[in-house]
């Protein structure tokens, strides 16, 4: 196979399989080629992705090594899809009563979605994690998003058990804004004991469903590397009771009588 | 820019951007090379992606004209993914009460989604569909999949209505299976009148929530454009009332008492 040709075959596999160990042996084989070309190939690839800001590729040597592609946004890639972001959330005809903002359009865009899930990928990149853990409905895609770039399987935690679930472990918590009691479940073969885990989700106010999931781990002894959450947003009646998390968005100032919402960059881009 | 760097970097931007159309002036611009050179590039891309079996581009002539990643697995590559899917589903340790299968470990998995997505938007490739529509849960992932090959925003349906959705629409229906009446909502603002949509789900027995799904989608005088499911098992009790679907899997002869479980290609297959 020819190099152009070689190198359109391999970027195409190593984007489709991230955080995957690749060995050379297997790149050889499969294009026909002699070691040192494909070592060259991923040389220029490996320059092209950091160029294009959205990521490397890691070598691992010896016998049982390879490479690796790390998805990882740059930083001006990420500050300029948050600040995209953060000013459509300021439209006004996003107010809802309540006070809260209409995301949905926003979380049913797949490009959308992925751009966050990168973010969150690129943030817990070095971290050990072995799965993403959501909570149904609307964390999901976000979950899955981070998922595909860290190569690691999405679990769904449920307000109500399912039959297609099998056995399910269930935890009552009290949810930080509404103060009432609600439930969790999650199926005893979703999640290996002592897992590290990663808690995704969409919004976050005074943290009661993110605390409700880490009790919830805590029956699996699951070990919560991280909780990352696309946006957070001030409650007034209430101090937060999940402080180890980073956030993509800060909705602060939200003013229905004069129809004035304010959107910033979330605490990742403080670290 | 040297054309080896090009072609990573093209390969790249087509594969982040599928059914998207791309001017050649852009990829000029942003690669500061001449018009035949992109157009040569594109041409290998092209052949490489036949080749790989994972889609083609399509040039549209003209001022407004470029390229489009049309993605779609060949035959042999869809087959064969979907034969391991049915293999892993006949492991009898997946056997529930009730004679369900558990799936969530494979519907965890973001590769094993990504890769239902592709089987899923190479069959509805040629439709037009303005957005993927599906019911929360388990069909979320899946949705999000295919809306992303397919380029089209993802609509989600539930079964309570939520404060952050705005206003809504809600039906009642009757399930087919257990022949209860429950309820579907989907938020107003989230569907425009009269769009084409692709409903996808992850499983199907007698086709009540499809059927639930068609009526609420009545309401916004949207027009069904297609219906996939991944999987469909009889239902001995009740007719199917949904018929233009198409199917992954069937889930045939669960025999509880033997622990047998025979799991065969969908009709996607058989068109």
């Amino acid at each position: 196979m020819k190099r152009s040709e070689r190198l359109v075959a391999m970027t195409n596999y190593l984007i489709e399989h991230p955080q995957q160990l690749v060995s050379l042996p297997f790149f050889t084989n499969e294009y026909e080629s002699a070691k040192s070309s494909i070592s060259e190939d991923l040389t220029i690839i490996n320059q092209m992705f950091q160029q294009q800001g959205i990521g490397y590729l890691q070598t691992i040597p010896g016998a049982a090594g390879g490479v690796k592609y790390i998805p990882r946004n740059s930083k001006e890639k990420s500050e300029l899809f948050i600040d995209q972001l953060a000013t459509k959330l300021e439209d006004p005809e996003r107010l809802l009563p309540g006070g809260y903002l209409f995301m949905s359009d926003l979380l049913g865009d797949p490009q959308t979605v992925r751009n966050i899930g990168r973010l969150f990928a690129t943030h817990f990149s070095d971290s050990t994690i072995d799965a993403v853990v959501t909570v149904a409905t609307k964390g999901i895609p976000l979950a899955y998003a981070v998922a595909s770039y860290l190569n690691v399987p999405v679990v769904i935690v449920r307000r109500d058990p399912k039959v297609t679930e099998g056995s399910t472990v269930s935890i009552n918590y009290v949810s930080g804004s509404s103060r009432k009691i609600q439930t969790m479940v999650l199926s005893k073969r979703s999640l290996k004991q002592g897992a590290n885990v990663l808690i995704v989700d969409d919004f976050m106010k005074a943290g009661g469903t993110i605390n409700g999931m880490k009790s919830l781990l805590e029956e699996f002894e699951a070990n919560v590397a991280g909780i990352g959450v696309l946006a957070e947003a001030e409650d007034e009646d209430e101090d937060r009771v999940v402080d180890d998390y980073v956030s993509l968005l800060q909705i602060n100032n939200v003013d229905i009588k004069n129809r004035k919402i304010e959107v910033h960059r979330g605490n990742l881009f403080e670290q």
